[in-house]
């Protein structure tokens, strides 16, 4: 049996084992990053039009492609529907760039921590993953000037809007100072979003995108976290240079995005009803943030350090005392509790010991506190047995 | 600006423009696969759960999964669920197939013709296509074992089943001698069948991979032929030791398929209703094949030969005198005609002059004679000219 070289960096399904075992209805889950059962909005389907049953255009419904257009103009990314292509999640987005970048030893540049799927694609393709690390406001500015010095990244993978897993928001020098390196240094931009609108705090910053003047750029979104991700519907919006590849390449993935879902989604977007919700979702995930907050307050205030996120979906746990967090999942999955150890969303994950990501969208409040508190027992019974 | 080395071998956009061209109203269009909107089935979306919004499974959903193994089973393909993996229309087969064997120079093998736009995206990743020739029943045997005796390709890739474009049904004799072939000599089959449900004369032979005892296997199909092309569903069935590979593959590449037209794909599956409808869609289909046959008698029966589809959607021309049927299209859109020049089927076009691909389930029947008329005259002309 002769795979290709590439399958040799499958990763091992660690997150699929920890996703599979929180699906255990007794399972107190921090692991996901669902969106709240209860947010998801009803929809009609009634006056869908029969044609959107046919095939499609590999670039997506017209309609969809203008109004997504329109909404990324308003935030602040100069565009034509002509640069927006949907996509089968903003998952595919990462597939799509990394089939346009990514040859075996190519270098790219990242955040650390970042994206955990986007980490698994980019190295499944062979990439060599850099890394700049991220603080509270956004990355390390001299590390991120030191590293375009020495190295020729093909782009750099950015999430600046309450970010997975870190929920960091970048600033607005932080923003700024950043388009003004990547353009000095005409790296490539790809730009991921899919927590911007679930923002506690009303801040909207422009996107790094919208602020190059030279570089080319990869924009993408998704109604994943703000509508249905069931639908499946997300979007990629790319300087001219770029489009044409990524159009090809999507349609040699699926030849387009279901015209279902791009149906559903234009129904919604730019829309006072879609306003309307998403008002309703950040008010009701700003309560389950603030139950979370005051749990973590009661049970982790001597074991960990961490912000208080001002949107996304994540608390990021730094414990003050490091240990592989990997090592705490047995334990907690005993005590019938998930999360995600930190080590994965590095692409050394040896070296980066002590972190947690817990999710808070998707918790039953009933059993929020429960759950942190066994979380916080496991976390105590590991350090003691080490300093034994 | 550094893209991957795959992107170079990105195809032009031939096919797309001609499709583009055969957008206009006024076109007679022969060129592209599209069902007809007539026969689109109207589908109820009002007892859609509302937790199909919700993210799912990257393998699907389970009752679909179960649906379709059962349908498998009753065509000849031993299965369980387990081996089924619901993807973003039977397209992204290829794709996760080319991630799972193909690096550069990894050698395949093709039917020759084959389906254009799996041999694009072999080619993408790097694959050297080898090919044996198809017959009217089934490939050339002979020239099978050849290949097989001196290649060591990571697999084939068959559509025994009325192919796109040369519409070619194997016989029973050659799949069964294919599934020897591959026995004895290791070689895995991906084995693509979009076409089977249409059947004109209600044939319908085991597919190859229930024939084979040893080797290892993809068997994959679609709803998009006989429900709705634009819900984007498709599955592939794996032998259990590709399985975990293709599963992995597939949540890099989208997470999971849209679950809303899953939903809709399990309403119709095994349903009598949907029996009833294939029943009505191989009618509809078959008064258009039989319009078809009777205008290309009236028109091309001194320039091409061809045999009579007894299913799918195309019709395969061979010319009696081989030009390159590229420079046909200047001719045929400069007259308001559509079609797919065969030589891109091929993956050595310019060793392969003379065939056209037909499709015959999209056209008006009102606008059919008109357009075969108006084809022939441009080949006439065409062939007038190179006499000269």
């Amino acid at each position: 049996m002769a795979f290709s070289e590439r399958v040799s960096r499958l990763k091992s399904s660690l997150i699929r084992e920890i996703l599979a075992a929180a699906q255990r209805p007794q399972v107190m889950s921090f692991a996901g990053g669902l969106p709240a059962e209860a947010m998801l909005p009803k929809v009609e389907w009634a006056r869908m039009p029969v044609s959107m049953g046919q095939y499609g255009m590999s670039e997506g419904e017209p309609a969809l492609r203008e109004a997504l257009a329109q909404q990324a103009r308003v935030l602040g990314v100069p565009c034509e529907a002509s640069q927006v292509l949907v996509v089968s999640g903003s998952q595919q987005t990462l597939d799509l760039a990394a089939k346009l970048y990514i040859d075996k030893g190519t270098e790219v540049l990242l955040e650390a921590p970042t994206y955990l799927a986007a980490l698994q694609i980019f190295q499944l393709f062979g990439a060599d993953c850099l890394t700049v690390p991220l603080e509270a406001d956004g990355p390390n500015l001299a590390q991120l000037r030191s590293r375009l010095e020495t190295h020729r990244p093909a782009f750099i993978y950015l999430i600046p809007t309450f970010q997975n897993p870190s929920a960091v928001r970048y600033s607005e020098a932080k923003r700024e100072a950043v388009a003004g390196l990547l353009d000095e240094f005409g790296v490539t931009l790809i730009e991921d979003e899919p927590y911007r609108e679930l923002t506690f705090d009303g801040g909207s910053a422009k996107p790094i995108a919208g602020r190059l003047k030279k570089s080319s750029w990869i924009y993408t979104g998704t109604v994943s976290k703000t509508l249905l991700p069931g639908l499946r519907v997300g979007y990629l919006i790319a300087s001219p240079d770029l489009f044409p590849h990524l159009l090809k390449l999507k349609q040699s993935a699926d030849l387009h995005t279901n015209r279902v879902g791009q149906w559903q989604a234009l129904q919604w977007i730019g829309s006072e009803s879609y306003q309307q919700h998403l008002s309703e979702l950040r008010g009701f995930y700003r309560v389950r943030r603030d139950a979370f907050q005051a749990a973590l307050q009661t049970h982790f205030a001597d074991l960990a350090d961490w912000n208080v996120p001002q949107g996304g979906l994540f608390f990021w746990l730094t414990l003050k005392q490091p240990l592989d967090t990997r090592t705490l999942l047995d334990g907690a999955l005993a005590h019938d509790v998930a999360f995600m150890p930190g080590e994965p969303f590095f692409p050394e994950p040896d070296n980066h010991h002590g972190h947690m990501r817990l999710n808070f969208s998707h918790i039953d409040p009933a059993r929020l506190e429960e759950g942190i508190k066994r979380l916080a027992q496991v976390v105590r019974q590991v350090q003691a047995a080490q300093a034994a």
